[in-house]
């Protein structure tokens, strides 16, 4: 029950984007230092991301990829969702999930529970939240760098 | 991010052996009819459950499986984690897991609060709460199915 290696670099890609001055646009080479992951990895999920209007990628010179909404409009769970698909705990539950056990398993209320809270958390959390949090503790870290 | 199917075969079977007559023991072959599980994997999932001290096994003619707690002093969390070890949503979360990124990603606090939401609710159902509520529901499918 973890998420994926995907998931994680997406993240940290979206977050790095966000933090940038509105409209930059960024190699993948750049994204793949920046997120510490593979570049031929890195550019599947970048894909992903894509596939899902979080990103919009740009060729030519000037090319790269950017944001392709407002970082406040975008949340974790949109970020996961996009790059591993919907999120589902546990296999059963999206919509039922073939699972035959459904009508007399106790535990699938638990799973969907555990799943609503989850899932709570990460749509509370938007990519520009992260991104300004992630600013401040840099500065604060290059503050005490030079202190 | 999804359950193994270990730790939901290793769930099924303790609902159903707290279904089951206190001191009941059962063999392997009925529990993997009773679970839907091929029976040399759910051997593995039984030994770490044994392991965890949350079942006894017992060899010979009137041995097998049985509940080594009462099932009101086992959860959901309690059987996963016998079986896939310690929840963690993200690779980052057991206590720092080497990533070092922690101390400037915003995320980690994210994935810390989501996780404990998560672990909360599974915390908060008993096995026997599942077991009686999987007994009600199957002699509600019993009526249902004379009338």
């Amino acid at each position: 029950m973890q998420l994926t290696r995907a998931a994680d670099y997406g993240i940290r890609v979206m977050v790095y984007l966000a933090g940038l001055p509105k409209g930059s646009r960024v190699p993948i080479q750049t994204l793949a230092s920046a997120s510490a992951a593979p570049e031929s990895f890195l550019s599947k999920v970048m894909q992903r991301l894509a596939t899902s209007r979080l990103v919009n990628s740009h060729r030519g010179a000037s090319g790269g990829f950017e944001l392709a909404l407002p970082a406040a409009d975008i949340t974790m769970l949109d970020v996961i969702t996009a790059v591993e698909g919907p999120v589902a705990l546990n296999a059963c539950l999206p919509h039922g999930g073939g699972c035959d056990r459904r009508s007399f398993c106790a535990a699938h209320h638990v799973w969907a529970e555990a799943q609503a809270r989850l899932a709570e958390v990460l749509d509370g959390a938007t990519i520009e939240r992260l991104a300004a949090e992630s600013s401040q503790w840099m500065e604060l870290a290059q503050i005490g760098g030079e202190g």
